[in-house]
């Protein structure tokens, strides 16, 4: 018999841990994986600090180079575009970008690994010169060889999400005045307006134009590569450089080519295991939905952790190890310099919208004793559900252990613990980490009794 | 009807905690708390940050004062010795030590919150002059002095447990010699050995001596005021200043007089809401048991954490609140220098001796993305039950996030989470604070495949 034949179609992360998990659990299966992009296997969040300069060398964001795959006896062709999908023939087309040549090849098995993109609307302008989006390692390398070249005084950057706020430490750290925009009234709509807000001083504290309510109408370059973002609100903002950081939308074309249905955002819908509606094709990583298990439905939220445990899940699966992945909570961190921002679960905004009847608590404690040398200001905030008394999620901002506190409710929230439970739970303590009562519990206490 | 009379024995963190809480949730209860030292409500886990001096002034470590507590309506006495205890009758014989009369106080409830002391056999020479304990804030400030005034050039800490540690920090920051004995063969015996042979390395390339292995025999001073500490080995360690941190041992002299049942280490045996087998008497704190959820039976572990939670919890229901603290899971971290061990849940060891069929993993990562500046390494060790792949526990030695990392285990040590779940967490990732696999997700992932 001979050996199954898996394509995968996308090499960032969750194509190249399904094609690794897959060979491992499987040494005989037949794996190829294709990418359009010179580069594999690298880590996109990694970019902001590349370009910042904190990471010098783009080659230390590199996992495992195609040579390393092929040692695993895994092909890899690099700089081939995948342009469709025949799934009734098991079948795809691919160009190869650097010959110009396109071939058939066929699958027994479909990996669609495609990633996203930025979701942003054809406005005028968009692109111009001297307007970037950063989503691949190719779009970091442009900017950062632009930046080179150019040397722009001054940056606009539209969106004040995750990649708009590390974009801006990003240039502020080059020496670059930088405006950041955002059609919401509050950075990072991921959370709610109080802890945003906290961010957003930071931000303005360290010399970062802000401008909220204002969504992007279009964009006018001049001949000197300056270019005006004009708004909503008819401000007209000029940078040398713009970014933008509108937010993704998954690459579902080959997905909607064969017929993929697609869920939440017109992403793949995929069950914990990959698998889509059409036989033999699965998905995984930022062009999927996946489970939220505290809502218990799928939900878009694309990023590097998910799209390495549904790359690893698919790879066992089609290794023959059929291990579902329960989902996510909704996890994520990022950081203003000193000041982290961390959120699990449901924001309340989000749970009010959700339908809950919503409690919550925010107190300001300090990230360890505070008799302690250093100690500084953490503010928590904690959503329950106040039929059940089931915490819903949490936002840490403050400087020091903050992401892994945040750890914490995301364990409470998969196991479906209740603020009470969660108020009297042992966490460690001494002085120079922590207060006897964890800024966390703390929380927790307050939003408990509040009940 | 007269309001119920609550006397409380003891009044750092639990009796302080107890008499709050009693107070707060019934106010006509009438509260007097008696304390033999003259200081009340402190943190003496901060003891050894104020002798090495991060900490300047002793009284940052207190959280309330005697007349703070009065203005609540909680009556404080400080320095008054509590003697004996007539459970039949409802009545304490109290001296006061700064007048030396003795008198009898009645309650309807008593609250034992009598602490421990240090663990130490009636070795020769252990009152010497120079020898010296920390367990309350009187001991601290009487080291303190001896050091001003002595300025010993050399210490020799008897025990390498977390006081022994933290103090063998304290004395080296002074620039004080400083010798570190335990009769293990290794420091910090609440975690396994491969994970406290780092703190030792770290111990040891600071410039601290170590003797493993030894036992102190007997102490003899010479009238320049210097200790030698005589071991079971045959070594002969002098300091001018000995600390014995020998571990603690509860006071449980008034318990035994009231008939108050004992549990292990002969600490008072209480009820989830700090009840005794006698009616009418409580207790709560370092003197007390504590159920621990893991191996779901009474264990002594004192720690300041427990002690607030036990204080707290008894505090509602003498105040009319029933609602029973579940317990603990044996969290705790220390620090030497920039290195932090934490640990939660039992160490292999310990899980052997408590019989369960064992798994674990030790695994080396970084604290963050190793390519973002100043990552540094990170060992976690994950033990596991090999019949019910349950999480038994979990220890992380590292420079950042630690404590924090221990307290995810913590909740899912709590919850009864297998590793197979731990192992697929939805914890934050971003470059600076996390790889995209967490070192905890990794050790969980490893120890999940070995099954």
């Amino acid at each position: 018999m001979a050996s199954e034949r898996v394509l995968i179609v996308g090499g960032v992360a969750a194509g190249t841990s399904a094609a690794a998990k897959a060979k491992r659990t499987n040494p005989e299966l037949d794996i190829t994986l294709y990418q359009r992009e010179p580069f594999i296997s690298y880590s996109a969040c990694g970019l902001p600090y590349f370009i910042g300069g904190w990471v010098p060398d783009h080659n230390a964001l590199i996992a495992r180079t195609p040579d390393q795959f092929a040692r695993d006896g895994i092909t890899v062709r690099t700089e081939h575009e995948v342009l469709d999908v025949d799934a009734a023939a098991g079948r795809i087309t691919v160009r190869d970008l650097s010959s110009g040549k396109t071939f058939h090849d066929h699958y027994d098995h479909l990996v669609l690994a495609t990633g996203a993109g930025v979701r942003c609307p054809p406005l005028p302008g968009i692109d111009l010169k001297g307007v970037f989006r950063l989503r691949s390692m190719g779009d970091g390398l442009a900017i950062k060889q632009y930046l080179a070249e150019r040397k722009p005084a001054s940056a606009v950057v539209i969106g004040a999400g995750y990649i708009g706020i590390e974009m801006a430490e990003a240039f502020l750290e080059l020496g670059i005045k930088t405006t950041v925009i955002d059609m919401l009234d509050q950075v990072l709509g991921t959370v709610d307006v109080e802890m945003a807000a906290l961010i957003e001083t930071a931000m303005r504290e360290a010399g970062i134009q802000i401008h909220l309510g204002a969504k992007l109408a279009h964009l006018d370059g001049d001949a000197a590569g300056q270019v005006t973002c004009a708004c909503s609100t008819g401000a007209e903002l000029a940078g040398e450089i713009v970014l933008l950081a509108t937010g993704v939308t998954p690459h579902n074309e080959l997905a909607r080519a064969a017929g993929v249905a697609l869920g939440p955002r017109e992403a793949m819908l995929i069950d914990g295991l990959g698998r889509t509606n059409v036989a033999r094709i699965y998905g995984a990583g930022d062009c999927c939905t996946v489970n939220h298990r505290v809502l218990d439905q799928p939900v878009y939220i694309p990023l590097g952790t998910t799209a390495n445990k549904q790359g690893r899940t698919l790879g066992a699966f089609l290794g023959g190890v059929e291990r579902p992945f329960a989902g996510v909570v909704g996890s994520s961190v990022t950081k203003f310099g000193a000041l982290q921002i961390a959120s699990t679960g449901m924001s309340e905004t989000m749970a009010r919208r959700a339908g809950y009847a919503v409690r919550s608590q925010r107190i300001e404690s300090t990230d360890h004793a505070g008799y302690y040398p250093n100690a500084r200001p953490m503010h928590v905030k904690l959503v329950s559900d106040a039929a059940s008394g089931k915490l819903l999620g949490g936002q840490i901002v403050g400087y020091e252990e903050v992401a892994k506190r945040v750890d914490i409710l995301a364990v409470a929230l998969a196991t479906g613990m209740t603020v009470e439970e969660l108020a009297w739970s042992d966490l460690t303590y001494a002085p120079p980490v922590s207060s006897v009562w964890d800024p966390v519990l703390v929380a927790a206490q307050a939003l408990a009794k509040s009940r």
